[in-house]
């Protein structure tokens, strides 16, 4: 088989053709310089799809929810794509993708397209490769795109919360845990599913999470003065609730499209994703003046105690602005 | 009550005022310029601790293992000091450390120490605090220092595995959730501890596990062929296997000891932190630069996609080099 080329392969994808999309994803996701050609002939076929960040706490029941979700969108005859980034896995694309029931149901139905990243081996990269993942998505014509990520380290939570619309799955009764997580996750949160909600405590998680929504909006969060976000009962393996999520995520989207704050963030976003492109290219500079054999001499002082890393930093900079 | 200097707090530290320890890791944590004064300080003054990481999923049994760990340790009469990084907490320092049943055995130890850490609102700057406050312990003279993370987060990993020893906990029975987790975790263990060893399937795991041990040293990973990790079977509940996870611990820090590892860890280690500070410092710059009002321009221009991401990358290093 000839290796298509990013451009033949971008050609593809619009024309629907998904092996594509996949292949684009693949060289979006390994970075360097074919992820930069396919960003740049991606970058300006987008700008329709809407993306929804889904994330929570290991073992909420995120993938179930998002496979209801899926089925009830396809159920309307709209497209859909899936961003699943797995924490866990040392792997990403296909090879993977096995694992996951999912794909099981939506092998075959060619409007829903499901990808796994892994975030391992990403940090830092992850939050270039995903905005650019999601665009080749956009420029192939999903109109809508989910992103769901595990909200546990800090740089998925970041990623799920940089969705047009972010949605945070939780459970009832998890109490100590998941109180500590709110704080974090109830700024970046625009819908808040309380899954499983057939199990006990459901009222006691309802009510500690709106008590703390309410905290947050009294310490001034600006946020909050204009959108305070729902909160949603359902259970996704049951699956209930799922038309009540669709519409809470709808809502916000009116709300965001009507009073430009859809506008204002994905402005603030590419702002971010500048400052990200242009902090990679400085550390890669950075890493290679530390590794130039000029600084050998600053290792073996910062080890005999004869200098300290904040010194030998000053050292290397000086280096940098000449 | 007169806030001290950093000088003081750290001649108080030296001289065996917990306090004093305490406020110089705050300082730490909180970077910026006192956080430099602080490691210029403490710097000359270390060298002689010796740091296990201890890292593994959550509900691993981590924390009581530590305790564990500690309690031995000091029944030897050894001093020893903790870190605990905490990526569900919002907060960190004393504050949070009500929560921690160990504190509750050793607030009346003068010879422990236990000290959280948040990793939330750290993102890269963890992996600066945490060096920086091994030093600190260090120059205040414990020997001995555990660092205790969750292995989800990337960043946590690479801390744990950035000690002089690391163990990763485990649990039988987990299947493939765990499966996927080891590629990661292999390569930064030292020594395996398969807690919970009372609960069915400890021969499987143990047998996965050394498969997977087995399978990534014949895939030639130079770490593996000089030390293979050692699978520790233990109960930290019922405190069995204790000693083993001491002794192998003992048996690993004796290895790097005598072949000269532990010297160019801990050299490889200074210099990954001295690029790090660099990229922190550089990362300043380019946040400031792309908040420029000269570059407002681009963000419109990539709004209306006028230009790209990478294009508008190009415009602000080509400023920096100026």
């Amino acid at each position: 088989v000839r290796r298509a080329n990013p451009e033949e392969l971008v050609a593809s994808a619009r024309g629907g053709d998904r092996l594509a999309v996949a292949r684009l994803l693949s060289l979006a996701e390994r970075g360097g310089a074919p992820a930069v050609e396919v960003g740049r002939l991606v970058y300006p076929l987008g700008g329709r799809a809407y993306t929804v960040g889904i994330t929570g706490a290991p073992g909420a029941g995120k993938s179930t929810l998002t496979d209801r979700l899926l089925q009830r969108v396809r159920a309307r005859g709209e497209e859909v794509a899936v961003l699943a980034i797995d924490p866990s896995s040392p792997k990403s694309g296909g090879a993977f993708l096995g694992d996951r029931v999912r794909m099981q149901d939506h092998a075959t139905d060619g409007g829903v397209f499901v990808r796994s990243m892994a975030s391992r081996g990403h940090l830092g990269g992850l939050s270039l490769a995903t905005p650019e993942a999601i665009r080749v998505l956009d420029a192939a014509g999903f109109p809508l795109v989910f992103v769901e990520t595990v909200g546990v380290g800090q740089v998925e939570i970041e990623i799920a919360g940089a969705a047009d619309t972010t949605v945070v799955v939780m459970n009832p009764g998890w109490g100590d845990s998941i109180q500590a997580n709110k704080a974090g996750l109830i700024e970046v949160a625009d819908v808040f599913v309380i899954n499983r909600a057939d199990r006990p405590g459901v009222e006691e998680a309802r009510r500690d999470l709106q008590w703390a929504i309410d905290q947050t909006a009294a310490d001034g969060d600006a946020g909050l003065a204009e959108w305070k976000p729902p909160i949603v009962l359902a259970s996704a393996t049951q699956g209930q609730g799922i038309d009540e999520v669709l519409a809470a995520i709808a809502d916000h989207r009116s709300h965001v499209e009507g009073n430009g704050e859809l506008e204002r963030r994905r402005a603030e976003r590419l702002g971010d994703e500048l400052e990200e492109i242009v902090v990679r290219r400085l550390e890669r500079r950075a890493h290679e003046l530390v590794g130039d054999q000029r600084f050998d001499r600053l290792r073996t002082d910062m080890l005999e105690r004869r200098t300290d890393p904040y010194s030998a930093a000053e050292e290397v900079l000086a280096a940098l602005e000449k």
